[in-house]
C-alpha cells in the first residue's frame, strides 16, 4: 500500500513555515504500518494542486492532503476537490453541528463566513474533527482514496490518530514495518561507517540501515520489515558498544527524561550559551517535574555570580567560558536547588565573541552529583550559533546519561 | 523561472527528521527572487529518485537535490545522477583537496571512504562546498539545470547563499518578489478575517494575501510580484490596528529582540510552564547578551520561593497558578537580576495537572518595569502541551511589546 502526502501553503513553499506536518503524518503512517513513498508542497494555486492531486491519484492507494479549508480566501482545497471529483457542495449536518458546538464552546456567534465551513462535497464522507472547525473528507475513487485534512498541525495529528489511520487500516491490509532507533554520540558518521561496516554487512536483506546525524549524535536507524531477532544487536554492542548512549529514542532529551523519571533521580540546570535549550527540551516533555526542579539561565557574569555563587575571583581570573567557572556553575546550582544532579554549560556560540584563545565554538560542560563533578572542554570549530547551541545541549546530555549509568 | 526541490531521505519520509531543507531553501530561493513551485520527499531508493529527477527535469527550469551524498551505503544520489546524465565517476582535484584540507584541519586522516567523496561524475561542475566533504554538483542540460547538494543544513545552507543561488541569478533572469509580514494578536483567524475584509478586498492584483496562524499570533503576508505603495498598509491599520503588534519581523521573539536592542532595555525571565522556552528563543538570537542578563526556570515551588523569591505564604494561599504568584514571579526576577523589564510564566501545561477551577491551559502571564506590574489570566482550553508553551511564549511577548510601546 503505497501513500502520497501533499501539504497545501504558501507559507510553506516560500518557506516562511517549516513543513512539520509532513513528518508528523510520516512517521504516524509508518508506525501504523503503512508506506509513505512521497511528500510534497504545492502552493495556493488551483493548477498546482489539481496536477498534484492527479498524479498522486493515478500513483498511490491513498493520498492524504492538508491545508486550504480554513474560512479565509487564501484556501481553495475544498472548491477544488469538489470540481475535481465531479461533485457539488453541501451542507453537512455533522459538520455544521461540529462548527456551532465549538463557536458555542468558545462563548462565539456563529458567523456566515463559520457556517461555510460546514458545506462538503456530496460525493465524500466527513469524518468528525472534534478539535476544530474544518471538516476531514474522505473521498473514495475507483479503489483509491482521497482524504483532505485541516493543516493546523493539532487538529490533523488529532485526525490522524483517531479518523484516518484507523479507516485507512480498515480499507487496505498492510504489512508490518518495525523501526529500532540506537543512539550513538563521541565519534563521527564517517568513522562510525568504517567501525561497523562488517556488522552492517552481516544484516540480513530485511534489515535496512540508516546514519542520522544530528547536532554531535548519530541516531543509527533500523528499518525492519516483518521481524527480526534482537541478538543481531550484539554484534554492533561488540564493535560500537562505547559509543552507544541508548535504543528507541528519538532524541537524548527523550532519553534523559526516561532516564531520571525511571531512577528517581533530580536534576537542575545552570545554562549559559545553551540559554535555556536544556531545560525547554526537559520541560517540554509532561512529567519532567517529578524530576526537574528548575535552572537558572546565566547569561551575565552578574547572574552567574548572584544567582548561582560563582567567585567574583573566578571570572576573573578564568573568564566566564573556562572549566573552573563551569564547575562552580554545576556545584553552585546543584547545592542551591538542591537536586540530586546538574548541568552547566558555558561557551562561546558565536557567530561573535571569539578570541584567539578562545574561538567561536569553545564550549565548557559539566555534570555534577554529591560525589563530584566532571567537566569537558569542546571545540566545535563551527561559528553557526544553532548548531553550537545544539552541539553543546547534546553533549550535556550524553555526559548525564553517562554519568548515571556508571555511578547510579 | 521555475525550481523544483527534491529532499531525499528515508529518515525524512518516515518522519523521524523534520525536513527543516525544503523550508530553508525555499526561503532563501524566494528571497532571492526565484519562484518554488513544488518540493517533494523521496526516500533513499533507485527508481523513486529517478522518477522524481525526471519529472522535475521537464517540468522546471532548475531543479536542486539535497541528501544521498555522504559517505555511507545507504547514500547513493551521486552514481544515479552520474547514471541518468549518461556520464562517469571521475575524481575531481578540487574535490579531493577539499576533503584533503577539511581532514587535515581536524587532525584526521584520510580513508578511502572518505576519498571517495571526491568522486563525481565528468559531465558536472564542482562548486566548493567549504564546510564539508560532499561537494555540490551542477549538471546543465538542455537549457536546464540541476543542482546537486549535501543534506547536513549548515553545508546545504552554505552552498546556496555563497554558491548556488549566484550560479542561478547568473544563469536565469529573474522577476522580483517581495514579501511583507505583519504580526497580528489578540483576535482570531476567522474575526481578523471579517474584519479586514474591505481592504482585502481592495488589494491591486499583484498582491496576495496570507494568513499565517502560529501559536495565538496571526501572521499576516503580503506576497508581491513587482512593487507596491506602502500607504496601502494604512486601510489595514485602521480597521485593524489595535490588534498589530508589529512589522517585517517572522516571529514575536524577533521583534523582541529588535525592539530591545534598538531601545537599549534589559530583560529578565521567570519561567514556570513555559520551562526556559522564552530565555531560548530569546537567546538563540546572536548578540540577545546585549539585553537579555539571565532567567529563572522556576519549576518546583521551593525554587519559586528560593531563586524568586515568592513568599510561601502566597504559594499557600493562592497556589502556584496564580495572579499573587505570578506578579512576585515577575517583581522578583527583575528586582533580583537588575532588569529594566520582566516577563513571568505560570500555568498548568498539560496534559494532566489541571483542576476543575484550574483546567489544563491555565496560564498566568506578567509583564513588569519600574512602574509596576501588569498580569493576564489566558484560558487556552487545551491539552496540548506544547501548544499551551507554545501560545504562552507568544502572549508574553506580545504583552512585553505592548508594554514597551505604551511606557517606553
Amino acid at each position: 500500500m503505497q501513500i502520497t502526502i501533499i501539504n497545501i501553503g504558501d507559507e510553506l513553499l516560500i518557506g516562511q513555515v517549516v513543513n512539520t506536518n509532513a513528518s508528523t503524518m510520516s512517521r504516524m503512517l509508518t508506525a501504523a504500518g503503512m508506506d509513505v513513498r512521497k511528500t510534497l508542497v504545492v502552493g495556493d494555486e488551483r493548477q498546482a494542486i489539481r496536477d498534484a492531486v492527479d498524479e498522486a491519484m493515478h500513483t498511490s492507494d491513498a493520498v492524504l492532503v492538508t491545508g486550504g479549508l480554513g474560512p479565509t480566501k487564501d484556501d481553495i482545497t475544498k472548491k477544488l476537490l469538489c470540481d475535481y471529483f465531479g461533485s457539488e457542495l453541501v451542507e453537512s449536518p455533522m459538520a455544521l453541528d461540529n462548527v456551532r458546538r465549538i463557536f458555542e464552546s468558545r462563548g462565539y456567534e456563529l458567523t456566515p463566513v463559520n457556517r461555510a465551513q460546514a458545506l462538503v462535497p456530496r460525493c465524500c464522507e466527513v469524518l468528525n474533527n472534534d478539535l476544530g472547525t474544518a471538516p476531514c473528507m474522505w473521498f473514495p475513487h475507483e479503489g483509491r482514496v482521497l482524504v483532505s485534512l485541516p493543516g493546523v498541525p493539532f487538529e490533523m495529528e488529532w485526525l490522524m490518530r483517531n479518523r484516518v489511520i484507523p479507516k485507512l487500516q480498515q480499507t487496505f491490509n498492510t504489512e508490518v514495518i518495525q523501526t529500532k532507533n540506537i543512539l550513538v554520540q563521541g565519534i563521527g558518521e564517517s568513522f562510525l561507517s568504517d567501525l561497523i561496516e562488517p556488522w552492517e554487512l552481516s544484516l540480513p536483506a530485511n534489515i535496512k540501515l540508516a546514519y542520522l546525524p544530528v547536532a554531535g549524535l548519530t541516531k543509527l536507524r533500523l528499518t525492519v520489515h516483518g521481524s527480526y531477532d534482537p541478538a543481531i544487536l550484539k554484534g554492533l554492542y561488540d564493535l560500537a558498544g562505547k559509543y552507544i548512549v541508548g535504543e528507541d529514542c528519538e532524541t537524548l532529551d527523550e532519553l534523559v527524561h526516561k532516564t531520571l523519571t525511571e531512577r528517581g533521580l533530580t536534576l537542575a540546570t545552570a545554562e549559559s550559551c545553551t540559554g535555556g535549550n536544556i531545560a525547554r527540551l526537559l520541560t517540554a516533555q509532561a512529567g519532567a517535574s517529578a524530576y526537574f526542579k528548575g535552572g537558572i539561565v546565566a547569561y551575565s557574569n552578574e547572574v552567574k555570580e548572584s544567582a548561582l555563587g560563582v567567585k567574583h575571583s573566578t571570572l576573573a581570573a578564568h573568564g566566564a567560558v573556562s572549566e573552573a567557572t563551569v564547575r562552580e556553575m554545576a556545584e553552585g546550582v546543584r547545592q542551591r536547588l538542591g537536586t540530586d544532579l546538574a548541568i552547566a554549560t558555558t561557551g562561546i556560540a558565536g557567530p561573535d565573541g571569539g578570541t584567539k584563545e578562545k574561538p567561536v565554538g569553545t564550549v565548557w560542560i559539566a555534570v555534577a552529583d554529591a560525589n563530584g563533578t566532571e567537566a569537558k572542554l569542546l571545540q566545535f570549530g563551527a561559528n553557526r550559533r544553532q548548531q553550537n547551541i545544539d552541539r553543546s545541549t547534546n553533549q550535556a546530555f550524553a555526559m548525564l546519561i553517562r554519568l548515571i549509568c556508571q555511578k547510579h
